[in-house]
């Protein structure tokens, strides 16, 4: 009996998240191939699919299951049962607070929201986003509103949806000695006078031999191009559609190496996260992400972890110069790996260096909390960034296209997002230890161009976990701590201080 | 109270229409970009979405809004209103006459003979293909005897889907003649001993070059790229997913240049027709297109009443040359124009010329009736296949392959669908009679470049209809005549006579 309820609450979920696939399908094609003119066609299509979903997900019935199965014994808590159904609970009470007019406004107003963003980031005007950052900032405050939080913090309901469990106060916790310990590195690197020769990365790097590398190694590192595919697009992103599909973005900058380069590392360890998940469970926690902040450990331990080693670039430096002759045929490894691991403030994220990234994400964290709290109107931002950067970074961007509006982010209705990436490399930095401990040294394994060991580690320790633990107790499962900065701080001081000649 | 009611029926319309589209993304994606290890999950997300657009489509309220919508004053029986309501009575109908289980089936066979098809028409096979093509006829036969018919014809029944209101009786009536006529000028050509020189067409045409010419000249004929787009798939299409978006392939072959051309001015004739439809009414009868007949009839007079006109080369020949110097540098238009135009049997149909591919059609009408009449067993189709063959083309197929088999169609279950190709055929030429009669000379027009004149005149005079009058009477209407096969002839022979110096 409770098993037929069990099952039926699972076909339930694997059907919803079937639908909402195909939104992912939908969504893909916007960014990479749609015209223009589609996009009021697809904002229909996507509020329908994503209006329908809401639907199926908080229809009665599952509640009835879930109350029914939950009077049941579900066995060991950290068993796929007991997982399955917390999570599920989870899932639906967060979904049955949204009015369903909510989430169908949201749908149509974000998918509007990211033309214009478009267009307002090509002309570095502010003043066309605006209007639209307006609607967001107020579509999720209603949403914290609908969902509710604890502590009077309604940011804490939005950084909930992507990092289930961690409060803006533990993110806070973890974000304020990380800041301290970047800020000593970040003025030990510019005090010590070493300066990497940046302008081997700005030399030309035709496109389809950068597209031609860029697959290459994300098939090295393990991403299965049978069940996934590479893109252009404006913003880089990775989508997994479900078992056997995955797709990958980047964009290619001829004058600048690291941009596809390591965008591609990058969204190639989201995907090789997303292909690793176990295919019999889609649609179930067990079969899904645990959270953003565990993706984006993923992410950027690919690409920072493994892409900017010296190990690596040890096994793939003679073929980056063969395939680049013109950029990197003069160049010794040595001012390459310099070159590649250059710390200093800059203006965009997504270009950032490991070190100064963080202090990024630490920018927007302080912008987002007072939007949702009210204590910040959307027309200030761009005035509050500027102000923000210069105090951050001592530089102050030329516009709001290299300001504010570099992201797609809010466009997209994607608040409370940001601080995942930099959870994400406080967890990369204690996952790779823990692989190293079990494993042996990686470095060594990368310069012989041995990525399967590390890749295998993390199917097994991370990806087919799924949602088996929430974030800070698989950190302490995985690698014996909880959500820690100290592994990251080690991480970078490690490899930044020999490479400026520090201490 | 009736305006309440309708607006009711037409909302349910919109939004499976709008449910239908978002499978024709993913149906688009399937052919283009998925990668191969997507295929089962993109089956069971098709899957989902066409089984809820029948649910949603079948739902008993859509029976009670239509009856009482049919109790009211709908108006001018040619107005939108009771467009509308008509065509969705019709549509409604017919899918609650089909049963579930039916349906299912039809589903679960052709999506396994297609595989079997692939694999027998490589093998040259049939007996491979046979039992599947024995299931399907039995299949589409139980759905001629649940859909019903009249006249004691049940192809009509199957006909009926693909172009509504047309009987097998009326095809009969046109194609009749047609062939008379066909065969006599199919034989003059023979006889007259003119043979252009095809081996223009085979030179080398590199694809990079033909991709962007193929494009320039589909926009110059009209059709809109920043609602549409053109990319590669091994089988061609059009895909209109609704307002603002609408999908053309094509495939290239280096070494024949008609292929990917001809085709690209077909589906861009196709995507002319979904981009011409009333965008308000996406979803409605007076906003969807007319039928397979009336598509037909607009991607055939862009590639052959246009595309294939002296006219048209005058204006474009030299740009052809100079993309594709070393294929025609040396050629005159008259011996490009002729090999574009050459007239002989051949054994594939979507490689036939503009006069023996209605043979091909003819053929299939003549053994597609009496299969599902049962009149006809599968397992006589080669021979009789061959033997029809040999009458109407004297020659005969080395194998199924490029005999009986040469088609996709069967193995999708799509019986009753290639008469519409010669249907088109016939009222293209009608079509185009009666908008030269109104805009003055065509060719001259072409010859500058013009094809604005005739683009609109398309847009308001068979794509803003929609499905306002069957076909028939749609040529009625637009043509002054009903289904008729002699303006084709009359362009048949006007054309080709002079090309092969008869008379």
């Amino acid at each position: 009996m409770s098993t037929d309820v069990y099952e039926e609450l699972i076909t339930e979920q694997k059907r919803v998240a079937l639908l909402g696939s195909c939104g992912h399908v939908l969504g893909w094609d916007r960014e990479t191939y749609m015209p223009r003119g589609g996009a009021e066609h697809r904002a229909n299509q996507l509020s329908l699919l994503a209006g329908l979903g809401h639907q199926w997900g908080t229809s009665p019935r599952i509640g009835e299951l879930l109350e029914q199965v939950e009077g049941t014994d579900l066995g060991d808590a950290d068993g796929a049962k007991a997982v399955n159904v917390r999570e599920a609970r989870r899932q639906f009470d967060r979904a049955t607070k949204m009015p369903q007019k909510l989430v169908e406004e949201i749908s149509r107003v974000t998918s509007l929201a990211q033309q214009a963003w478009i267009d307002a980031r090509k002309e570095a005007d502010f003043s066309k986003f605006q209007p639209w950052l307006e609607q967001i900032v107020s579509l999720k405050r209603d949403e914290a509103q609908a969902v509710g939080y604890g502590d009077g913090i309604p940011y804490d309901a939005l950084l909930d949806e992507f990092e289930p469990g961690t409060t803006a106060a533990e993110v806070t916790a973890a974000f304020t000695p990380l800041r301290e310990e970047l800020v000593k590195l970040v003025g030990g690197i510019r005090e010590s006078g070493v300066q990497p020769n940046h302008e081997i990365l700005t030399r030309t790097y035709p496109q389809t031999a950068q597209a031609e590398f860029g697959t290459k190694v994300a098939a090295a590192i393990g991403f299965d191009f049978d069940r996934g595919r590479l893109d252009v697009t404006t913003h880089p992103f990775c989508s997994g559609f479900g078992p056997g599909d995955c797709r990958l973005t980047t964009r290619y900058d001829e004058h600048h190496f690291p941009g596809a380069f390591f965008g591609t590392m990058h969204e190639a360890g989201h995907g090789i996260y997303e292909q690793g998940l176990d295919p019999d469970a889609f649609g179930t926690a067990m079969g899904s992400s645990r959270s953003l902040g565990i993706h984006e450990s993923q992410s950027r331990m690919w690409e920072n972890f493994v892409g900017r080693s010296r190990a690596f670039w040890n096994h793939f430096y003679s073929d980056a110069q063969s395939t680049f002759p013109d950029a990197l045929g003069d160049t010794s490894l040595d001012d390459f790996y310099a070159a590649i691991n250059d710390v200093r403030p800059s203006m965009i994220r997504v270009e950032a260096d490991e070190v100064t990234y963080n202090l990024h994400i630490m920018l927007r964290f302080e912008i987002e909390q007072p939007l949702i709290a009210g204590d910040l109107q959307p027309a200030d931002v761009p005035s509050v960034w500027n102000e923000k950067f210069e105090q951050f970074f001592g530089i102050v961007p030329k516009n709001d296209s290299e300001g504010c509006m570099q992201d797609i982010h809010w466009s997209a209705g994607l608040i409370g997002y940001f601080p995942t990436y930099a959870l994400g490399n406080m967890y990369a930095a204690q996952f790779f230890n823990a692989a190293a401990r079990e494993l042996g040294d990686l470095h060594t394994m990368f310069a012989k161009g041995e990525f399967e060991p590390l890749k295998n580690w993390l199917n097994v320790n991370i990806h087919q976990r799924g949602q088996q633990y929430r974030a800070p107790r698989m950190a302490e499962v995985v690698a014996g701590e909880t959500l820690s900065h100290e592994p990251l701080v080690e991480h970078l001081n490690s490899k930044f201080k020999p490479l400026y000649r520090l201490d």
